[in-house]
């Protein structure tokens, strides 16, 4: 068999067990991902024997530490896992919600929302997403085809072979959770984007490089997710402790995630305070490179200076552009021509300004007086996430379960006609 | 200024005008529309007198007596447009409702409606079409570009000029209604289908190929209407009289519409009685033409053969294809191998063939006794439709407000750090 062949009988499998597993009640459900919790507690060893050959492989093959990091198992690792399907277990079922109406000839119209069917996902390294795409889709009663990188084939085997146990435990056919083995190249992933007859929706995670390639080549309905080039405005009337603590919240705690910032606009009226300090607090504790407009040079002279190209650009790294405005509106304006419209901040004591940039800042995120590295599915109350969508249409922002729903109008009559 | 220029000119003054149009209150977005069909009356005569040109040359250029007949404006149908605005007045603005929670740091979430900021449209020749999409885009606080088809250019001017008068009276840029000339050609329409800078999603209306070139070359996101390949299917419980009034009604009181059906299943143990009657009620007084399986051309002889085309085809025309089924499972089997998505019926006794139905067949509308016709935004209580999606994400069905709004998160704190 071909990886054609291989990949259109998974999605095609998928697709024939989807209508089951879209009409199971929701105990039912949550029964599947009890089940899905309790394998991998029994078998926590065996996965992180098999997650240990991924990180001898990744070693081997020279992969930087950051990505070996999001690639490690370990008992804490895989116990935050099960606590996510706990969370997920004790969440709503969107699905068979809805709102109904009776017309002036009595049609009774149902709007109820529905599966979307099959959701398939291409990610990278991090295995964790391997669990919750499978257990956000089950819980919403969507089948999921899943290709992950091969980077983590051994951990993603095991993990899938778990579920696939699980599911069979509860008596529902294994076929609805899919797995593409990555293999070389970029095979498979070219297969399952040409699927358009048995998947619903394909969703990437994972690099710029990734999603853009995705997006663009993808016969299948898209979701475009996670490219982050987040911003913090720091106004006139900030109280700079604040601003400090958040700016540096937001760039250095975790300088390689989507929700991290990659440019801080400042007031001219704050900028010569505000910018020694936080020099000051970075620099050395966290070796964070600055690169500054003109302004910026001349409060921090010997920093490099930031070009266009920085304002475009989710360093994803260490690095932060600054850029000294004269105005709200004129932070709004830069923010609205370079963010890519995920997560941005504004510190401001004026409830005017706070105000007018919730309302003309046009990103997913919006906050006043936090850090935009809050943006995410579990810290927003969704047990987990199956990405953060950065486009407008069907999902905005981090998404849980309603993302993984389409609607079905359902009308009853007596014969009506028009 | 090229076509290319003239159209980036009209859709960057859309988006800079968007801005202030997204945050007025619903009274005042009211007065707008109220105002419109104020100025719809005055300008009455001098709409049909426009339309007449249209209308001239279309008959010159051999265009079809259908659209001809879309095309034509007459006071009735002016006042059907006002009526239309006046539900649209009356209906709930969903911009700015949402829903707040609290999380166990203290940041408050809100996830608010918001518009998604600029509309485009390309359609084609009929002139109702302009008004209902540009109400709809201004109740819901977004921008709108229209690009209709060039039969009817000048009723379409005449119609704009009324509503962009009517903006301007209202203290309202009318910058936010864009229209882009068809001009000869498709350089206008590939025009904006490169806007994505400035234009937020772009909604194809019309015929099936406009909306699949559409679709496959717009790099703007766009919402997939319209094509209907919709079946009805008469069960054995069915009660037949039912099913005859039924069935004639979704055929052949419209047949170029795309909640018209295009398929009749029929259930082996009612065929012989139900077809015989069925084609007896529909060959001479609306001369319907019907292409049957095999079974039956058994008990219809003389009909035409339907072939494997013949059930992927939306004639749109007094032709329907036939076919005998065993089972409500065959039926739907049939349906959800051939249909686009857009509207399905049964009609039965059973309420589990009903339930059968409605759970499996995976369209946008699905009827239990009662005629696919009745898939619309105005039937539906929507006041005006956008257009109808075949799609799963984002909008499925009737497109009324709520598809015209995204949605985003509002967070605000005190300091929080993550």
């Amino acid at each position: 068999m071909t990886t054609y062949e291989k990949t259109e009988a998974i999605c095609r499998a998928a697709k024939a067990a989807s209508k089951n597993l879209a009409i199971l009640n929701t105990k039912s459900k949550n029964q599947v991902l009890e089940k899905i919790a309790e394998k991998l507690k029994i078998k926590c060893d065996e996965i992180i024997s098999e997650n240990k050959k991924d990180l001898i492989n990744a070693k081997k093959n020279g992969i930087p530490a950051p990505m070996l990091d999001r690639l490690m198992l370990n008992k804490e690792r895989i116990d935050g896992i099960r606590d996510s399907l706990v969370s997920l277990i004790k969440l709503p079922d969107p699905i068979g919600s809805g709102s109904v109406t009776t017309t002036a000839c009595g049609l009774e119209i149902c709007c109820e929302k529905v599966p979307l069917g099959v959701v398939a996902m291409i990610y990278e390294a991090r295995p964790n997403v391997t669990v919750d795409a499978a257990a956000l889709c089950i819980k919403t009663g969507n089948a999921v085809v899943l290709r992950g990188g091969k980077e983590a084939i051994f951990t993603n085997l095991a993990l899938v072979c778990a579920m696939k146990e699980a599911l069979s435990e509860c008596n529902i056919s294994p076929d609805v959770l899919g797995f593409i083995e990555p293999g070389q190249g970029h095979e498979s992933a070219n297969a399952l984007m040409s699927m358009k007859d048995c998947v619903d929706v394909l969703i990437p995670r994972g690099s710029k490089r990734l999603i853009e390639a995705v997006v663009k080549n993808s016969k299948v309905p898209t979701i475009e997710t996670g490219a982050g080039n987040c911003h913090l405005y720091v106004d006139s009337s900030a109280d700079l402790d604040m601003a400090l603590s958040v700016a540096i919240n937001a760039k250095c705690s975790r300088p390689a995630v989507c929700n991290a910032i990659e440019t801080l606009l400042v007031h001219s009226d704050v900028a010569d305070k505000f910018l020694k300090n936080f020099k000051a607090a970075t620099e050395s504790k966290y070796g964070l490179e600055l690169r500054g407009c003109e302004r910026t040079l001349a409060i921090l002279p010997g920093i490099k200076e930031a070009t266009e190209e920085d304002y475009k650009t989710e360093y994803d790294d260490m690095i932060l552009a600054v850029k000294i405005v004269d105005s709200t509106d004129e932070a709004i304006e830069h923010i609205n021509k370079y963010s890519t419209g995920h997560s941005e901040a504004i510190i401001t004591n004026s409830a005017k300004d706070a105000q007018k940039f919730r309302s003309m800042v046009d990103s997913a995120a919006v906050y006043v007086n936090a850090s935009t590295r809050f943006t995410d599915g579990g810290e927003f109350g969704f047990g987990a996430e199956i990405g953060i969508s950065t486009q407008k249409l069907h999902a905005r922002g981090p998404m849980g379960v309603d993302a993984l729903t389409t609607q079905k109008y359902l009308i009853t009559g007596e014969g009506q006609i028009r």
